[in-house]
């Protein structure tokens, strides 16, 4: 015991992030649910009182453009882009990760039966309600394609489930089939039905970390779009999205990008498939000219195609003043820190807790591992409760998984030592 | 001109309201803007900071359950119910105005076809990936329906334009023709083909009221669902919700509900509906046990059937905090100041302003007016530059609209006069 203890006071010393403790706002709890809901940065209060006080106080309806709001989805984009491996002018903050994956499928679907040259191809280009297409759709008889068209969306059978019920409902309203399988199948699945695929990144319950590379590219081979969800990613691990060709992305910024309870989620849109993006969503906000307050919708450039309405404001700048705490930040040391982290955390769990009372679900290949460790007992509902009160902040994920997420930026040594040290008491 | 001043003198002294503006941060500007975004409420940046430093700064993810963070669309609905003439249980609060009526939309087509038994009807129920129904969707060829089937949808030519937008996508992603008309053609256009009709309570533009009782009335003796958007009345004036049998409405809070910019919308949802309101985005918050972590959709019961995600905490309660203003407050009063503030303006700018150099759009009746003027004038973009350059804030709608607001709360007499006073010399 006292070894791992001094070990993690060295790693602890060691630890080139360390400092970064101190820009957010903690206690002696040790926080192990930065996956769930991150913690409070401190620059935060301080520029929420100022977006309430000063912005919307006395400037009021001036703030839509001497504070920034109207552009706030795209400027914020642009700072959460280089974490997830995105150039500029390719991510919009707004909505619900929810209502992003709509989006995202609905639109993948276009694109998938659009063609190459884009948006006015088989399917239709914006805007014409009604009679568009060759087949399928909400209301049709019968799920059998027709000839050429992609009507199938496969899904992660393993998704958190919001990604699957809406899945479900995208394809309801395209006229397509959904096929959940589990991730490793996926590549056997595809064909030239397949339409889009929408995966997660980090399984939200095992942690394992999907081969994003190479699920893609099987995508592509197959001709259909890759859409992934990045809930669990962002901001615990490098992504890639541009190096590794994904098409879309979605991923909600309150996990280990700190925004606050239910902050704006955000939608990655390749640059290349911009024009061909035809939302199902296609609010004022990604009009061509907004405030031109015209009768017929006309998409505007870019990465704001994926914005709907006025744009939540108080919730979206909180988000903003988050984000400063990746400034001189390498995705890569982050990474490098949580593999630590759970590696030590599992190291300590074998040493600390009898034999057999937990069972990691969570692969031991870091290649394989997001940043959390999924810990399967059948009395674990229990066990987080007592965890909780004894000061280790983890949760429950029915039926049986006590789950511990490992915020790099937040998380010391030290706490991993003490949380496994904590289990193995409220286990004996 | 002495007279005019006087006049608002005794009426701002007799004004039963007028005690409220104490409860909003404002300065010596006249602000007729609250109908593009409310002043800020007092209580509110207390309330924020906290929401930010003690809820998710100490309590973090308890707050879900302590803080009341998850229940909150639900209770706040509850609080903008009586405002819109809806008893409890039938508002839910969250997303933009433009995604709630994409979901209003396209449930109210699905309930329309469903027949009065309810979910299960010949379109299909809720969770069925594609084949459902009849006719129609996206994708299908020709925009002919089906016999039977209701597969038109229509919208107010004159509205804002996102919910022609909306409208136009939910059209074309139930298989439905999209037919625009001005309000008052609207009862001549219904038939059995009508499946749902979307309609503004009052037009963002010029100020007018449309008669919610005898449209909605005369949808209904269609057989059709009637949709309201109340972002313009909401908080000015009575609603009568549940009084006129209103199917499904949405509205904004930010205008006169003053819950800051870009805040969460509300969907209502008549109670004898929501067994069979069947949301296109079907989001785990709407899950009849959204931690079961289940992958079949099963929808819960209730007005919350209208969420999808996770709710925007921070914005949502900054506009429970900017309710509070309503405690003890009767929308008739309301109502009565703000005709009461329209009549007067449009009496100063008759006295003030040179004949001929402006024109009102707004309805002289009490029936058939809002809570704002408009006035067109050529240079209206100009002249609204130099009116807020001069401390009267109200804004311009292209091409050439000068829109006031009159938000009952927090304007007197004496900045009405002020403002026609202002508006007079900056048109001389």
């Amino acid at each position: 015991m006292a070894e791992l203890a001094m070990r993690a006071e060295k790693l602890d010393g060691a630890d080139g992030l360390a400092g970064k403790r101190a820009e957010f706002v903690l206690d002696e709890v040790v926080y192990l649910d930065g996956n769930s809901l991150g913690a409070l940065p401190a620059a935060v209060p301080g520029r929420v009182a100022d977006v309430v006080g000063r912005q919307w106080g006395e400037l009021r309806i001036r703030s839509w453009e001497e504070s920034g709001w109207w552009t706030a989805p795209e400027r914020i984009g642009d700072r959460i882009a280089p974490l997830i491996g995105a150039a500029a002018g390719q991510v919009v903050v707004g909505d619900s990760t929810s209502v992003n994956v709509f989006k995202a499928l609905v639109a993948a679907v276009r694109m998938a039966n659009a063609g190459p040259a884009g948006g006015e191809g088989v399917s239709g280009g914006a805007g014409r309600a009604g009679g568009e297409g060759l087949a399928g759709g909400e209301g049709v008889s019968g799920g059998e394609g027709v000839s050429g068209r992609r009507d199938e969306i496969v899904v992660d059978a393993t998704t958190f489930p919001t990604d699957g019920y809406i899945a479900e409902s995208a394809a309801r309203m395209t006229g397509c089939t959904l096929r959940p399988v589990v991730p490793a199948e996926v590549p056997g699945v595809l064909g030239d039905r397949t339409a889009a695929v929408l995966l997660n990144h980090v399984d939200y319950r095992t942690g394992r970390l999907h081969d994003l590379p190479a699920l893609t590219a099987a995508v592509h081979r197959a001709g259909a779009i890759a859409v992934w969800d990045l809930c669990h990613s962002a901001g615990a691990l490098p992504v890639g999205l541009d190096e590794h060709g994904v098409d879309l992305a979605v991923g909600c910024t309150y996990k280990y990008l700190n925004g606050g309870p239910g902050s704006p989620a955000y939608l990655y849109v390749r640059r290349e498939l911009q024009d061909r993006f035809d939302s199902p969503l296609p609010g004022w906000n990604s009009h061509a000219e907004p405030f031109g307050m015209r009768p017929e919708y006309e998409p505007g450039p870019g990465a704001l195609r994926g914005r709907v309405g006025t744009p939540d404001i108080l919730s979206m700048l909180a988000l903003e003043a988050a984000l400063d705490v990746w400034d001189g930040v390498s995705i890569e040391a982050v990474r490098a820190k949580s593999l630590a982290l759970t590696d030590f955390f599992l190291e300590c769990v074998a040493a600390y807790v009898p034999a057999g009372r937990v069972e990691s679900v969570t692969p031991v290949a870091h290649g394989e591992r997001g940043s959390q460790v999924a810990l399967r007992c059948d009395d674990a509902g229990e066990v987080m409760k007592r965890l909780i009160e004894r000061g280790v902040v983890g949760d429950f994920r029915a039926p049986d998984v006590l789950r511990f997420g490992f915020t790099p930026l937040y998380v010391g040594f030290g706490d991993v030592e003490r949380a496994a040290r904590v289990l193995a008491e409220v286990l004996r």
